[in-house]
């Protein structure tokens, strides 16, 4: 009978569908039903957002969110669960922040927050005139004569001709990324950046900076609203504006934590390795709750829509919470690191970092056009019904990214959501619970298992 | 120079893009960044929800919206602005609704709404037995017997196998939209009806309700939330549950409002239309933020949009606010009658109503399988780069519906948003400008405005 009405498929199909797509469909469909009305992931977000919170790496709410998610997969009755320990740096940020602009007899206090891995200013802050830049290169053509002593402000806005909100991220992240390490070799006493987002509104957004070589000096970033005023204030100025910066954070020593790994183990190739995963740690702002709670239970999700559908998968397939993504990348470093070890082959490792919205479809990391032209032709057609069919070349994620080097077969995929809202609220205080949408996460977690599936039934060579 | 270029391109791509085409890319691209780094419809949107607000036909605030709209236009320049007279229902919810479940000892306040057209109950209220029902056709197969003197409570939650969130609010729609007055028949004394969401949380659903020839009952949307209780007080009573109802609604007399049109007149074919528009009333619980200031927002940048890049479009560009979409749909109905009056041609008709989110294509309502084909090998890789690009079958709006009578030749488009959001806010308390991200807005206008822009210049015959 089940032969017969795939058979009946075939001959009423347009000729376009084979056997094998007729199957995939009807099983993609079992899967987002089962992700859509029976799914669990945004009760466990709930969870992991209300009753553990924020989690930078080395602190205790980290622990308390390694233990807890260990144990949901175990209770869900993963085939393996285990954890990596990977030692972590461990950044606080210390009692709240203090800034305000000096502009002749105006004293404006401002939303700001500390870069992570930044260092404090002295006990009494650090006051000094501010020289507003819009790029890396105008520190070099200022040089030392411009900046020493100074505090360097870097306001160069989001470009919204970008489509991709992340191509925009992407291309004003020197500032903070680099800036304060760049502004510290001329002599600058601190630096302050403009929130990396294209929403006007008084969040300040944090992140990690790397000085590099550099000599650290306090970083901080300030709301798209303070910096406007900032830049304002300077414009229309008749002397020098100043900014008065008190921030109290300090680094520790290096802490143990974990990856959090469970899996179903493969029953025929259990050495091949199909991994799906995101960052366990968040920013200390608010809850990491679309940075990256949504990845992680998104993909918690999967392996538990496998186990609900009684999918018995031919090879291992993988959820990773990696560690420490924000401030160091040291969890997926160790990842790649153990996989080569092991001497496990990965046939795909796939990351939602990109927040828990509305998916798009996927991006394939390093692939050439070929590969692009092929996966179209055999898979796109079967994410349509779901719109999440934009199978594009593209980057990953900065976890599964260090299997580059360990595994070069392995193919590397990003997870895309929908990009427009995702910088409104990440790495600020309003990365709540709140802003995540049921249905957004759920479609998530159903387009990523549907191309689980794909990948454990088909291999992924195009 | 200029062809030599066109042609270089035309070498240099893979065949599939004509000179046409490139022209096509490279305005589109225009149009976008316009609408993206000048774009003027989130603040026009914010004067409307803010200064304005609610504005439901008939209401002094309607008729402020048509004022400021008719000003917004005329202040743009566009080439003509008028107002088409309609004659609109006119209903007021009155003082704030009350209700509880009265079960066993239990007294249980609950959020809800009167539905739009619904009676008022008598001034006391009416209290009487609930009984929960799924579906209308249970209502026949109970009869009067089971239903007269209760209050019939329809509790069909959203299917969430759909994944286009309008298709769940399709098939759950009939127990609003019908079931009061199909309640009514068979002598129950008032509905109260879960509000047409998946979202589970405490904002009652308003929306009207149509009770045909039969004589009308007090009706209202309950939140999900509540009506979650009020079902699980109902399995686990001893005793039947009662409600208690009081609505201050009531229908006056029908008031004068208008269509609110402003047009570029068509250099080439000024008599043929290209209509773009959304409705100007809204529900009066909120601000109609999405539902549908962005429509009319995003219908009036479209025009800004030609106007600020020079365009002189070869055909008439028409902005169309609609009065009455919310209880009664005369302002579309007019606008049909008077397009046919004056011996207008509509090419076609695009409406923007399913709210101001992430843009994912358009619809396009009974053409054929050949149409949507011919029209994507068109025009969808002009689309693509925008993440807009699905182009299918499907309804368009009930505003520009009624064109189907007057200009059976017009092709009516739905612009389609994405659908996840929509239904969590729509007709609530909470639609408001704050649930509004301008990226998303300014995308769809810039889409709507690639559409228009292609018609223009192409005709749109497939």
């Amino acid at each position: 009978m089940k032969f017969k009405s795939i058979l009946a498929a075939l001959i009423f199909s347009a000729g376009s569908f084979t056997a094998s797509a007729q199957t995939d469909s009807v099983y993609i469909r079992k899967i987002f039903d089962e992700a859509l009305v029976k799914g669990e992931c945004y009760q466990n977000l709930h969870y992991l957002c209300k009753n553990i919170g924020q989690r930078l790496s080395g602190s205790a709410n980290a622990h308390k969110a390694v233990e807890w998610t260990k144990k949901l997969m175990e209770d869900y009755g993963f085939d393996k669960v285990y954890l990596q320990e990977v030692s972590v740096p461990h950044w606080e940020r210390g009692a709240k922040e203090q800034g305000y602009i000096l502009a002749g007899k105006t004293k404006l206090p401002v939303a700001l927050a500390a870069l992570g891995m930044s260092v404090a200013t002295p006990a009494n802050g650090v006051t000094a005139e501010v020289i507003e830049l819009h790029s890396l290169k105008q520190l070099d053509s200022l040089g030392e004569a411009g900046i020493k002593g100074k505090i360097v402000f870097f306001n160069r806005p989001f470009d919204e001709r970008f489509i991709e909100q992340g191509t925009a991220y992407g291309t004003a992240g020197d500032q903070r990324n680099i800036g304060p390490g760049a502004a510290s070799k001329y002599g600058a006493v601190a630096v302050i950046v403009r929130s990396l987002t294209s929403a006007q509104n008084d969040y300040p957004h944090t992140g990690a900076t790397n000085y590099g070589k550099n000599k650290p000096i306090p970083a901080a970033a300030l709301s798209t609203i303070a910096a406007n005023q900032l830049s304002e204030l300077i414009r229309n100025a008749k002397t020098p504006v100043k900014f008065f910066l008190k921030t109290n954070c300090r680094t520790l020593p290096d802490a143990v934590s974990y990856n959090v790994v469970g899996e179903l183990t493969g029953t025929e190739n259990a050495k091949q390795v199909i991994t799906v995963g995101g960052h366990l740690d968040s920013w200390d702002l608010a809850e990491g709750a679309h940075d990256d709670g949504t990845g992680v239970m998104q993909s918690v999700e999967v392996v538990r829509v496998f186990k609900a559908l009684g999918y018995r998968p031919k090879h291992t397939i993988r959820t990773v919470m990696f560690m420490n993504e924000e401030n160091g990348g040291r969890g997926g470093a160790k990842y790649a690191e153990l996989a080569a070890q092991n001497k496990e082959e990965h046939l795909a490792a796939i990351e939602s970092d990109e927040g828990g919205f509305t998916p798009r479809g996927f991006s394939f990391d390093g692939v050439n056009g070929a590969f692009i032209k092929n996966i179209n032709a055999a898979w796109k057609s079967l994410l349509e019904p779901y719109e999440a069919d934009r199978l594009v070349e593209g980057g990953s994620g900065s976890d599964i990214g260090h299997l580059r080097g360990t595994m070069p077969s392995a193919v590397l995929i990003g997870f895309r959501p929908d990009s427009q809202r995702y910088f409104d609220i990440h790495h600020t205080p309003n990365d709540v619970f709140e802003n995540v949408n049921k249905r957004e996460l759920e479609l998530g977690a159903g387009t990523m298992a549907a191309l689980v599936y794909l990948i454990d039934q088909h291999g992924i060579k195009f």
